[in-house]
């Protein structure tokens, strides 16, 4: 094996695949099995159109509770020349879902009879008279189920490919179907192979990775309608792997093999596909997910390929894109169910994009409708961040051949979340801010969605005015007034009215190790020799606090070491901190203590909610109005430590 | 109790029952679980907001398979003036996701690096040199993913009431939560009732019910985050279905007990419920569904209410809406879950709907979007036609106090079905037909969804002129010329292009019991003393055809017993022979041969689809146009008895 992978392009890729399953006689539907009509047979898919084998109802049945009768012995009967009949065989008391008497045509329901006894008086039991007397004629089959006014016997009750939703099996039953021929359902078993893995429950040492792909990978498989057997975890070793695969492939229809599908030196998969079948694909143009590798293997004993394998890139992202583009299709296919057509909508990119020429690059976004335009705002795009799926409504395909994309351009979005909750979302587009993970929590148990893309305090106000978010949150200091907000949203949005409504006010500091080591009391000790500064990234209002105040005391950046390494959130800047990376950084105590580290109390800062007017009054909006004068949330914020929501859900200012 | 029920309002019914559940202690959520994280916690729902444990990654990582170097060691290499580094304790080897050394803050990919020995040749082993060469300064921080990249500790990894994803799966994995507070499940016992129901699987005798709301009921149930229990089949008997409903209670959250709602001779529900508790609703006004009753009862030994009661009306369609429009909210706000939203749409109703003024009335429509119209045909509405919610699309709700819809008139529809399959949906309206159910068992395989109303030829034309279908099935006979379709086309549809495109020549005849016990030869006899015939509907092709045929031999309707007598379909005109209730009745073959039946052949009838010119070259119609040609298909419609599709997809003319 060299170093490099052979990319090809994914088209090429599902080609290859579908066509070498065809060569293993792996096309279509795997097979059915017959299986006892139950409430468990729900999202199971039929394996063969059913017919009805019985008319539903299978006999003329009574409609209502009441008498049957036939309908010419009820004719001309009026209220003033009533009709009286006897029971006997043609006329009957029966109750709704009886079968009508054979000289009988017609019902009429109770409370329309008089009941009599034999001397012609009121019935003591008005369901078992000796005579009826009626008031008005039945017309035939008047309250009667006709045999097979629901299904006649031979009747189609349902295609075949078709999941079975639970009216269906009331349809089965009713029509005599009690054994269903459904698809069989596709085994995949799943090896995460990596000798750095450990498994979920375990507390991780430095260098330890997780092994969480499986978990995904069979939750996805499951939600397909496969049955997923995760494998336990093969250290990085030729021998044990190829073991594993063979084992595997005793019982698969598809075995998964989990990393080691580049071509690194513990990258044993696609050698161990080769020993025990067929390479066909090491590698495909497609971003995140390249080190994809297609296969086939022999079961032990056959003399032909038997089994497909399927080795899934390592990292997460990839993994789970990876199992959507090729495994989801063919595991359809299986089943016999159509090529899916997922949700899709239409929406305009937020800001410009730079896309890899060679490959088919799937980005995930955020996506929101905003004053009835609808937009997609890109989120991370490291294949390691599996938090950015978490966060993701859906995902656009830059193709290959195209460099990117222009802010404003329309794309086809892939929606994970429906398109109705997406009406149901509230986006917002700013300064990031812990207490807004807790609003999203809460507002989530009101049915609202709250999706946030951190873009800094500029950014928030750029999208605002582009028309592109529902709110923004800022904490921008005008360095002139020494006032928060005003100024910023007065120049960034001048042609729109906006309302400034505070949220908190919280405390900025240095974020320092605990111990505070270095001793910093001040910003004037990020120009100290040797002292390791992270920064956040520019536009953000921290950086202009930062660059404010450095300013104020005459300290050029370039004698801050570290004042180009940028973060984009106050727990990030921690974490650099945490890791060693840097010596201290500049954010809310929030961030500090939620990682263990001390905080140097510096300034006090204003971070506010800037809305457009038009926007107030909206339903959406209310439940967040609402949360921002509920106590019980202020004192969920007042237990942040740094922050004071007393002044929450004031109105600063209407601007614009 | 009654003869009759005491219906209440729709909305009041729900709040007397979200208040009695208050009072009971049961408004929202019911409990946690704690459990393992792994694949099978897919669709559970968070309890509580989870924050990440750990950061991730919890290490500075390496992104890529190369060497870690501090990037200060770096500094000024470039093509002609290369760096050598010693390989140490900074500089080192790693791979994707191996933990930076100490020392090190960035990764220069392997293929960017020269391995060397110790005398500075190319190494043995590329990744075990004694040196490196490089050729370009590395920047801090490249190609590592810094801790805390993807989440950092105490971050919010997902609030309460978040329906887990397998991706949610990764993320809570990857923060170190490996034990998950989830929704607990509600449990739900389902009793079926009533002396005549027999299980699924048994061969049903005349009155007997094949009980299947239970499955129905416990598949619902499961879909919507409970566990079912399904008990055994009670009679109607007070006293055991009094025992039935007090076992249940000992576990159960809920308890449903099928039919016996009513207030007939046999129900028992109402009485069952107050002698163990309380009787908070009996009667719902909303058709289908009325005899609802709410309560709760006391486990054995309590002395509050503990357990509610729903009754659940014994009609498949009304047990199903009852299911959705109490239990499933009731089940949500158990678990956590924000009201549903379920996907709606606006579209014109078809025909004109009366509606009884004092019930929420649910109205089952077939829906499809025609030319850019979306259009909701009304469906069966008998509570007993499980098959119309198997064709549903979606339930338009007629409010209590209106009387009606007029036909063209815009409602909303709770779909069903999801709105991108209506996208992929032919809609056809007209004249049945066997044959078109094999088409959309084959349309279905291709990914296209194929709904039919049956209104018989002329209402399919009168669709197509109002541009509410995509096509019609007609076999219209015009006595004048004896030539079938052509003219009928011409006369309803006179200002569109219409191409007639032939399906096939069906023999129509006399449907008679097995043995042809009156000996009926020809429509002369339906004037025989005796002779009880059923009809087919005005304006269908074969009531025509019978009218042109008896006006032929001058024989008047009104001479003709049963006459009046209309069925929507040849099953159904077959079935009503079949079942003792007619003598005789005009159809095709197969009806009579699917039911055992035997046939008197009389006349051969073409049978033609109308199809709009503009929607031919629809990639929607490309399948159907595509199998009319398919040889394998036309035998399947030729192994139907008296069918001949040899001609099927010859273009007959182009009208209009």
């Amino acid at each position: 094996m060299g170093v490099y992978l052979h990319d090809i392009p994914l088209d090429q890729a599902l080609t290859v695949l579908r066509e070498n399953l065809a060569r293993l006689g792996l096309p279509g539907r795997l097979g059915e099995e017959i299986l006892p009509l139950g409430p468990e047979l729900a999202g199971r898919v039929t394996a063969r159109p059913i017919f009805a084998r019985i008319s539903a109802p299978h006999y003329h049945a009574s409609a209502m509770d009441g008498f049957a009768v036939n309908a010419k012995d009820t004719e001309g009967a009026l209220p003033s020349r009533p009709v009286i009949l006897k029971v006997g065989d043609g006329v009957r008391y029966v109750d709704t879902g009886d079968p009508l008497p054979d000289e009988a045509n017609a019902v009429i329901p109770i409370e329309m009879v008089e009941s009599l006894d034999s001397s012609h008086q009121a019935a003591q039991n008005p369901r078992a008279p000796d005579w009826i007397r009626i008031r008005s004629a039945a017309v035939p089959w008047q309250h009667v189920r006709p045999m097979g006014e629901d299904m006649v016997a031979t009747q189609l009750v349902l295609p075949a490919g078709h999941p079975l939703r639970p009216v269906d099996l009331g349809a089965l039953a009713a029509a005599g179907c009690f054994e269903i021929p459904v698809a069989r359902k596709p085994v995949v078993f799943v090896i995460p192979t990596g000798s750095e893995l450990i498994p979920v429950g375990q507390v991780p040492r430095r260098g330890d990775i997780i092994e969480f792909n499986s978990i995904v990978l069979a939750a996805q498989l499951e939600q397909w309608g496969a049955v997923a057997h995760r494998s336990k975890i093969i250290p990085d070793d030729f021998h044990k792997i190829q073991a594993a695969v063979r084992e595997a492939a005793a019982q698969a229809d598809l075995i998964l093999v989990n990393a080691g599908s580049s071509a690194g030196s513990e990258d044993f998969t696609a050698g161990v596909v080769a020993s025990l079948g067929e390479l066909w694909v090491h590698g495909v143009a497609c971003r995140p997910g390249h080190p994809v590798i297609l296969g086939a293997v022999k079961k032990d004993g056959a003399d032909h390929l038997t089994t497909p394998v399927i080795g899934v890139p390592g990292y997460p992202v990839s993994a789970v894109l990876t199992a959507e583009i090729f495994i989801q299709p063919l595991l359809r296919r299986w089943i016999g169910l159509p090529a899916s057509r997922g949700e899709e909508v239409e929406a305009s990119i937020t800001r410009k994009i730079v896309s890899p020429g060679g490959d088919d690059d799937y980005m995930r976004v955020v996506v929101g409708k905003v004053g009835g335009k609808t937009l997609a705002a890109p989120i991370a795009r490291g294949a390691g961040v599996i938090s950015s799926l978490v966060k993701a409504d859906g995902i656009v395909i830059i193709p290959s051949g195209c460099q990117g994309l222009e802010a404003g351009a329309s794309v086809r979005v892939r929606l994970y979340t429906p398109l109705r909750e997406l009406e149901n979302t509230l986006l917002a587009i700013g300064s990031h801010d812990m207490t807004l993970d807790l609003l999203a929590a809460r507002l989530n148990e009101k049915g609202v969605r709250f999706t946030s893309a951190n873009a800094g305090s500029q950014g928030g106000l750029i999208a605002l005015r582009r028309g592109e978010a529902h709110l923004a949150g800022t904490h921008l200091l005008d360095p002139e007034s020494g006032v928060y907000n005003l100024a910023a949203v007065g120049r960034y949005i001048p042609d729109r009215k906006i309302s400034l409504i505070h949220w908190a006010d919280r405390t900025q500091g240095l974020i320092v190790p605990k111990g505070n080591p270095k001793k910093l009391t001040s910003l004037a000790n990020l120009a100290d020799e040797g002292i390791r500064f992270i920064n956040r990234q520019r536009g953000s209002g921290t950086r202009i606090l930062l660059d404010y105040h450095l300013s104020r005391l005459g300290i050029a950046p370039d004698l801050i070491l570290g004042y180009d390494q940028e973060e984009y959130t106050h727990l990030a800047v921690a974490a650099a901190v945490s890791s060693g990376r840097a010596d201290c950084g500049l954010g809310v105590a929030a961030a500090a203590y939620a990682l263990g580290l001390d905080f140097v109390p510096l300034f006090q800062e204003e971070y506010d909610l800037a809305i457009p007017n038009d926007f107030l009054t909206l339903p959406l909006l209310q439940p967040l109005l609402d949360l921002m004068n509920d106590a019980g949330f202020q004192d969920e914020v007042r237990n942040q430590p740094g922050y004071d929501p007393t002044r929450m859900g004031t109105l600063i200012a209407e601007l614009g």
